[in-house]
């Protein structure tokens, strides 16, 4: 059965296809899916991502909180200690973005063969 | 309960980040997602999705074929016919596509509703 959306796609709004661009942004994915077992301060999210900039993750944070899907607490200590969690409605956003994820780690053989595949085509220009 | 992945996180390779960017890419949802029901032509798919640009839509066409997603058919006509179709790899990515659109309709208030607040707390300084 093919799933289809629950309203059609032609009504996507600008604000839906923008908070597609959001939600969909591979750092937003990462982020809700590292925060998904509970809170973590920016090192520890920064460590676990990798390869992210220190840059890159406190836009991506800031997008996230004003959004609405992740809060940030600061806490009174010296030094303060600042942590990144999943608000209720950022938690709504797990299950899609595990799912986009699994198809990621389940299809990246299939992908990586269609890939050499093409090459392979265009090389030979019998494509 | 909460939805994990399949595997840790972790563990996702580079390659995997770079998918995720892929198939996450707000023009690789919507194509899909337009071409959930049915092969189309190059002009209707950019009429149905509306304000994509056409180098836009054919970079993300192109990269899609690439990746094994989607299938371009030239049929021997004159003009010549060209029909966009998802593979049945492609096909495979509606379901996850489909529940993070599904997402984005159904929380798009929210987030409106975040954003405002957002800007009151960060204008009041309050936040």
């Amino acid at each position: 059965m093919i799933p289809t959306p629950d309203r059609a796609i032609p009504e996507c709004s600008n604000f839906t296809r923008e908070l597609l661009s959001r939600v969909g942004d591979k750092w937003s994915i990462l982020i809700v899916a590292h925060l998904a077992e509970g809170s973590l301060r920016f090192n520890a999210l920064r460590r676990t991502i990798g390869q992210v900039s220190q840059r890159m993750l406190t836009l991506t944070l800031k997008s996230l909180e004003k959004d609405g899907l992740v809060s940030r607490t600061v806490f009174p200590t010296v030094p303060p200690r600042v942590e990144y969690e999943l608000t209720p409605l950022g938690r709504t956003l797990m299950e899609p973005i595990m799912a986009l994820i699994n198809w990621s780690l389940a299809h990246q053989g299939d992908v990586e063969k269609a890939r050499d595949l093409f090459e392979i085509r265009s090389a030979g220009h019998i494509g």
